[in-house]
């Protein structure tokens, strides 16, 4: 299995609070104002048995995860997915945009927690197969992210989580968006909202158009 | 990381109702007769996190997992189950019998489902790390194995595949033992139990004195 990007579909990336719901609510009305049939999903989740899986994840009843045990429950959700929800909805030709993506575990159990970036990318070769044309990195000051979050109830597993860890997942965010340029879009997330939303949507509007003066003159 | 053979460490293999759980009970009762610990274990579980793991594969409540989320959520539960169980009873020094282990992935999700050996090699490699020094396989034409289970009440997800699926398995167990003869004992379980448990139980003997006798002579 090689990658393959999909034109139709976007990732919304970064740190907790950084406000990546915030924007999935206005791309979901620039879509719907433009006349766009689109999903709307997340990770870890997006189909009944990922979000099992996600329950696994973040849940404090049992031992915590092992890093390897963590990035494996990831991708299991990842390859259930995609299989059962992303490639559907693009095969119909419709939008894909989730709140996170393969990036994510090269973020968080890659960059986070210190496991090879070659495994990971052994796992997205063999089991995900696909990249999202556009990938919107909300990128925010872990103080700030971690501000905008507290008064929203009990932190779960990762949440939880000392300080240094999300610095280098904000790094490893921040090194995956200089290497790849023309996928991602970094957005500085510690703007008002509605500027980063503003900037998020120009960028999708972009994209669409891109995409649809693509398709005609095919 | 690379493979390391455990001395202390006996994996019970083989199709549905093999008699792999009545095999365990013998082989309890041995260890127990010669005053020796050892942990008793299962796959998938043997840690509360992967017992939830195992919960999910075999739970027919939510969409089927597509076979790579499969053999993720295996893997999954067997990085946590070698970090969390496996691992440090072997070094308190003490023996771990697990019914299953690697070798049910590669025939289960590789020889069964079709899912490339490869990869499942990579992902042993690369989240589990060792074997066992002995690897009991109970093989029993599936159609025995499955009339012992009938009366067993109702089937899980993969009781319930059809009996090709089983014949594959069945062959990729066999398979493994032919390539690995030193490690496996191939044990025909169509014979009555008592049998089949003597043969256990002698050769897990044998492994005792060969394993004090190595390390007598260090
Ligand atoms: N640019 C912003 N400036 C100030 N507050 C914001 C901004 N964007 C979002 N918020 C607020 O910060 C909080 C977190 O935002 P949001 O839930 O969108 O973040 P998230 O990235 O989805 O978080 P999580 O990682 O937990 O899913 C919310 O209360 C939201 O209203
Ligand atoms: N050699 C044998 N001859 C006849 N019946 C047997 C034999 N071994 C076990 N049984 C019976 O067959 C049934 C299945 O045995 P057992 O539960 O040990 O199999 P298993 O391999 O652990 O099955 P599973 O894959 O479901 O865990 C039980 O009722 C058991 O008593
Ligand atoms: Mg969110
Ligand atoms: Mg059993």
């Amino acid at each position: 299995m090689t990658l393959r990007t999909h034109a139709r579909f976007v990732t919304l990336e970064g740190g907790e609070g950084a406000g990546k719901s915030t924007v999935l609510s206005a791309l979901r009305a620039a879509f719907e104002r433009a006349g766009i049939q689109a999903v709307y999903t997340r990770e870890p989740g997006g189909t009944p048995l990922a979000e099992q899986i996600r329950g696994l994840m973040l849940d404090t009843h049992h031992e915590p995860a092992s890093p390897e045990a963590e990035l494996l429950l990831a991708f299991a959700a990842r390859a259930q997915h995609v299989r059962a929800t992303i490639l559907p909805a693009l095969e119909r030709g419709e939008w894909v945009v989730s709140d996170r993506f393969t990036d994510a575990s090269y973020a968080y159990q890659g960059a986070g927690r210190g496991l090879d970036a070659q495994f990971i990318g052994e796992l997205e070769r063999r089991v995900v197969g696909i990249r999202p044309a556009l990938t919107l990195l909300l990128d925010v000051p872990v103080e700030i992210g971690l501000q905008r979050m507290r008064g929203r109830g009990a932190a779960d597993r990762i949440e939880s989580e000392r300080n240094d860890f999300f610095e280098r997942v904000r790094q490893g965010y921040r090194d995956r968006a200089v290497a790849e340029p023309e996928r991602f879009e970094l957005i500085d997330a510690s703007q008002p909202a509605d500027t980063v939303a503003a900037q998020a949507v120009a960028r999708v509007h972009a994209l669409i158009a891109a995409t649809s003066s693509a398709e005609a003159t095919r």
